[in-house]
């Protein structure tokens, strides 16, 4: 198959988009449909100063990539985690984090969990009740914590995360499959500024996984290839398996799911509890940050039991 | 296992309720659940005249005898769509709904539309242009036609169908994943009566498909086992096998996805189409049902299609 723009050879077929092209116009092709999203989203603007979350996986770099080819002031946010899994998985997202982006001489903050908290996730998630099984619920919000913090005292505009259509399809079909008003309410593309809460932009959320993936293998960007160890059986994977199928069974079928439901949105209103969250948002008493749960925030309240426990566990001699 | 009520030995385990009954444990059951359904759901009382539409099939039986169990005063509505299929589709269903009704003493009421309108539903079919690879559209517009005209000249109140939670579940997800506001808004159990319609009833909403199968089967209902032949392939029955596999990996996963939704609609409201098209209903100029679209209803004016299309082809000398 052949380019549609020159007589190269096609590398890329996207069937949704009837469009087949060659390397150098895919990864053309690649920031202007960004460009496109950001500016019809009302994104952000060159003014801006953006931080992008970085966890050293394909679509955050990809983002990092694009938005500064298209010459946005764009610096990263990488979190140490210290994950190991057997495979040094989060030594070796630094590793290339960094490297990216001392190769694009890039600005990158990294803020260690463990040197902030003095403990890595997966300890802590083995001193809370539900995380012993999953550390996934320690973890994203203590991410979604540290982002906007980070974001908020270094006045960045805006928070820019690489999350792509199937990542966004599988969380909606999850909020759906379970009608969580309050979720669907909130889900989009951009989330506008609010007390002390940073805008937050998705300028991937129309492509598919697979060009993304493409757009690093031809750009030769190095990445981490593995998911998480702690990945495996989450419920985003059951859905984004799902999809696949209904994918697989009518070409375009995330991206008509998605759209549908932005469509859709201008269309609905909610009454859920989101609202009321919404006007209760107050300043954690210990770091500050806004927040609808009394006194502390949940990660000041999530670390705070963690280290209660911790403190009990090493006063019964018992190590965790 | 056994009954939870009696020491007999369960017939039916129901995992997503806990629940296993013998024989008449839940013979008594499926018609108290109805009962609380009707109940909860305002569908109608013993004062009312309901008029049950009925295949032949096991839903529509099952209900129409669960609900003259119960002491309502409800009879039937027959179809007569002239489906041969090869095995005698429509002869047979209508074989065994009389022979149904006959043998519980039910007033039965046939409408042929061969006999109303001249040709059966699949040679109409072939006659449009949709419909030549599948009858589906014009039988069921005709059937909703007919159903409330039947109604409402014979003075029903509450027109009741066999819909269970599979086909509703179907619908919903069909309706999600499209995003289809319009449909989501007048999705439920029941649809209010409103100028020249008919108040809609499903008391089964809340049954899966083999419960009510149980229940024909254990109280020796003969009813039309052959799904109608052109139903294979249909959208419905793809989005039963998506929501099949979703019960799989999580007993109650369908009547979940269905009474959340009902849940949240109490909260959402929708500013689509579906508001207008009530505001525009008018009088068919034809057969003076309610109708959104100018002059003619979709029944009248597809009808009128089809019978010019026809005689065009016998003036030409074809046959269809």
């Amino acid at each position: 198959m052949k380019c549609r723009k020159c007589d190269e050879k096609a590398v890329i077929h996207m069937r949704q988009h009837k469009l087949a092209l060659c390397k150098n116009h895919y990864l053309d092709w690649i920031p202007k449909q960004t460009q496109r999203f950001i500016h019809d989203n009302n994104m952000f603007s060159t003014e801006d100063r953006i931080l992008v979350a970085v966890s050293g996986g394909k679509d955050s770099l990809v983002l990092w990539d694009v938005l500064s080819r298209l010459g946005y002031q764009v610096d990263g946010l990488y979190i140490g985690l210290g994950i190991d899994g057997g495979n040094g998985y989060s030594a070796e997202s630094r590793r290339i984090t960094e490297s990216f982006a001392a190769e694009h001489k890039l600005d990158l903050i990294t803020y260690d969990i463990e040197e902030h908290e003095g403990l890595d996730i997966p300890t802590a998630a083995s001193l809370t009740r539900r995380g012993r099984e999953r550390p996934c619920s320690i973890c994203g919000l203590s991410k979604r914590h540290i982002m906007n913090r980070v974001a908020i005292e270094n006045d960045y505009d805006v928070l820019v995360t690489g999350h792509n259509l199937d990542d966004e399809a599988a969380v909606l079909l999850g909020n759906t499959l379970n009608w969580l008003t309050a979720y669907l309410q909130r889900q989009g593309p951009v989330l506008p500024t609010r007390s002390g809460l940073v805008k937050k932009a998705k300028p991937f959320f129309r492509f598919y996984e697979r060009e993304t993936a493409a757009y690093a293998l031809l750009r030769g960007i190095e990445y981490m290839y593995d998911e998480c160890p702690h990945a495996d059986g989450a419920k985003s994977i059951y859905y984004k398996v799902l999809l696949n199928r209904l994918e697989a069974d009518r070409r375009g079928a995330k991206l008509s799911f998605y759209l549908s439901f932005l469509r859709a949105k201008e269309t609905m209103s909610f009454n859920s509890e989101g609202d009321d969250v919404e006007r209760m948002l107050h300043p954690c008493t210990s770091c500050g940050q806004p927040t609808s749960t009394p006194d502390l925030c949940t990660y000041c309240r999530t670390w705070k039991e963690v280290r209660d426990r911790r403190e009990t566990m090493l006063e019964q001699g018992i190590e965790s």
